[in-house]
């Protein structure tokens, strides 16, 4: 299989796959026992926090292990609402938000928080337009960084950055999913007190993420249980994917700015082969991250599409693999039609893609084009 | 190192850690992918579901996959509370359970709910004084089967039985962590509702946890987000460790009364040696199971003895990790005094144990007890 799935799930590095094993068998001991080996687990443990702290520039106390960012999200997002629920209830977002935001600030709505969706002006967002809908009972703002289905880079520095100066008491949670170890996201230079990550967009294995929480920051506790992770996440630590994710977070982090200019080379040949095929529109604009590329095939449903070309050996999405077949309505926000929504396939790239690949992927979809039949 | 510390956490398996590696590696797409390598993963998901389902008896869909058993915890208790509160507000649970359900139990009950807290009698738990406390207003009973100090049992049959025949609709949450796969809990004969279960405490990675849940049992979702496992868990699928712990499920409960057996062999051999040492208590009595036993070493404060004899090459704990060097309280709990507490510890058994590793402790701790200055 040629997988161009990379958005939505990574293989595991070796090395990362490797430090996993070792936990298991080896260095098995629990980070809380007091004997040798669990001060062995113990280092293991911050020592895979210092590595993902570099990424953000920050003290390795401010990351906090999670089980993915979803639940960072619930953490951070519920936490924070309910820790400043007395001095406000305005939280604002944007309508083109991943399950785990979108859900956790519904669920808020329906208990009293009033909630502002941005919409894109151009399919585009500006930091003016979330900006202006600050007012003085304004407590969180929640946004991502990289949209997970057509690659649209929101400005977090910006907004931060100025919501910050017009309410300094207001909290900033990013959803970074989609850009850690690929963006640098200094947290010394843009003032957000909340990130949600995941590892396994990273090359670290599924079922691990993490929360960057700045320093002094307070909110609510989301669950109950032992005092791990700074009293805020309980439970045993998940030691053999975090040491993984320590190690794909420094080989990825290390090799960003390489794999940037990779994901450039593969997303120019892409335009360039789709560029001669009035069938195919593009949705992901200049804005947009190189190693995500949204594209709809006319007249051709999506998942008609995705099983013609895992047939022929290509995996690729129809749009965000937790809502299943289910559109999440993202293309439709940033301004295009229905139908073109329907005929959406995601082509998400990782460093073992290469131009040859994008040749056959593209020679497949051309030959999709000819032999199914036509939705619309 | 001899490893004596198994109920905190323990090795994995070569052919667990080998699903896992499988998962990351080779078969690692996202189980809600629609594609080839999704379904493969999600086959993987379901594999291991049915595994867990046959030590519960119960239908595969009745497993949902979480991060950890506090998790499973969190979202039994919390979600069952928080969805009976029309109904009543007594909730009934024991003075010696994990940090997971005490700490969550605390938290409903500084939300306004009445929390009766039944104390053993005699150091044991009789059904009778839980159900004696169920009113009109009760809707949860949260009981551990195994406790994780000193090993006791509690009758979960004989609890569930008698509480669902004075109220049928109290909902009953089993913390089953130091059972599961070793002490059978058919939910054909037993009417539980919820249990909470632990990968890493049978040869799994540390990181993965389920929920039995009863099907037609409805509780409040605890996160948000896409609708994996049912839509009561959110977030991508841990599934290399979700394989792993199917797979060390389906070895441990195959291995199961083979377990006890050699359990009970090891535990008599150290009841022998002990005997005879007129300085060390029995903490663990003839209820409790084989593989956890509590000691107390009189004058010898347990953390002095741990360092002792993680120098002589062992681990064994001073009572549950999950609250490091601070004491639970467990042990006065069942009636014994702060003193035989302070010097408690406990031994841990795993299948790689044997006779001679006892004797070896043993030796050790004989030791330790003529060389190390008494602390009463």
């Amino acid at each position: 299989m040629y997988y161009f799935d990379n958005a939505s799930t990574t293989k595991v590095l070796k090395q990362a796959a490797d430090a996993s094993l070792k936990c298991m068998i080896e260095t098995y001991g629990n980070p809380s026992s007091l004997h040798k080996m669990g001060v062995e687990a113990e280092d293991i443990l911050n020592s895979s926090r210092k590595l993902i702290a570099n990424v953000f520039n920050c003290k390795y106390e401010e990351i906090i292990f999670t089980s993915c960012a979803t639940e960072s999200t619930n953490i951070a997002i519920l936490g924070a609402a309910y820790s400043k629920k007395r001095t406000g209830n305005r939280i604002i977002t944007t309508t083109i938000e991943h399950a785990a935001t979108a859900q956790c600030i519904n669920h808020l709505e329906n208990n009293g928080f009033e909630i502002i969706r941005i919409h894109p002006t151009n399919g585009k967002y500006y930091a003016k337009d979330i900006i202006d809908a600050i007012d003085d009972k304004t407590i969180l703002i929640s946004v991502m960084h990289v949209n997970n289905e057509n690659g649209l880079i929101l400005p977090i520095e910006e907004i931060a950055k100025e919501a910050k100066r017009k309410n300094s008491n207001i909290l900033i949670h990013v959803d970074a999913v989609q850009s850690f170890c690929k963006i640098p996201i200094n947290t010394n230079k843009i003032p957000i007190d909340l990130a949600s990550i995941s590892g396994h967009k990273i090359n670290a294995p599924k079922g691990i993420g993490a929360l960057y929480m700045r320093k002094g920051t307070k909110i609510q506790r989301h669950s109950f249980g032992g005092p791990q992770e700074n009293n805020l996440r309980p439970g045993t630590e998940a030691l053999p994917s975090i040491a993984a994710f320590g190690i794909a977070t420094k080989i990825n982090f290390e090799n960003m700015n390489e794999s940037i200019e990779h994901y450039k080379i593969l997303k120019n040949h892409l335009l360039e082969r789709i560029e001669n095929n009035p069938e195919i529109l593009l949705n992901s604009s200049d804005n947009c991250v190189p190693y995500i590329i949204n594209i709809s095939i006319k007249g051709i449903r999506s998942e008609i599409m995705l099983h013609f070309l895992e047939e022929k050996g290509f995996c690729v999405s129809s749009g965000s693999a937790c809502s299943k077949s289910k559109k999440s309505g993202v293309l439709q926000s940033v301004g295009y039609s229905k139908q073109r929504e329907d005929c959406a396939i995601r082509i998400s790239f990782s460093r073992e893609n290469t131009i040859n690949q994008i040749d056959l992927l593209l020679d497949a979809i051309e030959a999709g084009q000819k032999s199914l039949i036509k939705a619309y």
